[in-house]
């Protein structure tokens, strides 16, 4: 890899923030939002909650096999990422997928805006 | 490859009915199922619906990949439809989900069953 | 759902072309490219093979719950499947994946310009 | 969740094992194999270090949905680990990968003899 050493490190730590963010997200709607219900479960949001696990994947997998193309893949991922943190906002007691989701945007952000 | 065509032939029908099964799975629970709500957002349905979907995406990748392995997880990705069927069955108005996960269940016990 | 039956329609053979990509994409790297070898196992040529695949799942997994972001994913995938038609006819021999790699870009290209 | 308080620690360190072997498996397979090549393009290697990367994937996946069929998955991803570390070991020049693999494998068959 003829990457300086300072993207490897923005990419490893994206890879984490995606990996991290994908598992609190699936965790919490297949837990929490099924075990609570009521809006936890409304169409919008856990629908919100399932793509946002699976673009971070995604994103991580596109970073680990260094794709030409996770720019591209980070940069849906910050978008579901931070719709998803505006949800959990609204609907409450979501503090840890919301940090979570936050995290990612970010990192994803940063990573699709590093020049090639 | 070094298969006999009969045995190519089966794994392409496999591959098949475990797509087939992942996509209707997965577009049932997203959408009918979230849709109506009720016992279909129960925890145990809903998981299961997704853990369906899951596995059928991973037997179908392992057989197209030609993994030495690919029996195993057919085994298991037909001990999880099998169980998809039941409990659909007893929610009601799934019909084509329990055909999917049936004629995956089905497929996959004769792969995993198929001598190396 | 309440999108227009031709819309439905759209996105059904979307998702059919992307999962038929995946496929072929995954099959013929893991044993084609592999087994041959030389060019087929270049780092662009292989990883552009498997982020195929990969988007592809996701492109279809979107679409399949009906995710307000699946004209994103589709975007990505386009471009994805576009830089792997073009590598795959750069090498040859790969006649089956870049007609799966050119249909599932011209259904993604028209599902993420199509208007909410 | 109704588990025991151990249980559920237990189950988070699988989880975390499993994702990290995903993340060493995959990463190793696009850069450092793709880039050596030779033995490490090898058809039984390079498909065993991508179904490898992929079951735990699905493992770690089974655990974060509280599935009932976590133990099954975990059992075949053992299985996929431990094949890893044998090739992988023959091979040569591998040790995080071998580091990974034993660990995931380890952590996966004390989850898949876990009683209910």
């Amino acid at each position: 890899m003829n990457h300086p050493a300072h993207t490897e490190q923005a990419m490893q730590a994206c890879i984490e923030a995606c990996s991290h963010c994908h598992q609190v997200c699936l965790q919490t709607a297949m837990n929490h939002c099924l075990e609570t219900g009521g809006k936890h479960v409304e169409v919008y949001h856990f629908r919100l909650m399932m793509n946002c696990a699976e673009i971070c994947q995604t994103s991580a997998n596109f970073q680990l096999s260094s794709s030409h193309f996770h720019r591209r893949v980070c940069e849906v991922c910050a978008e579901v990422c931070e719709a998803c943190v505006a949800d959990c906002e609204k609907i409450g007691g979501m503090d840890e997928c919301v940090q979570a989701c936050r995290d990612c945007a970010e990192s994803c952000r940063q990573m699709s805006s590093t020049q090639h």
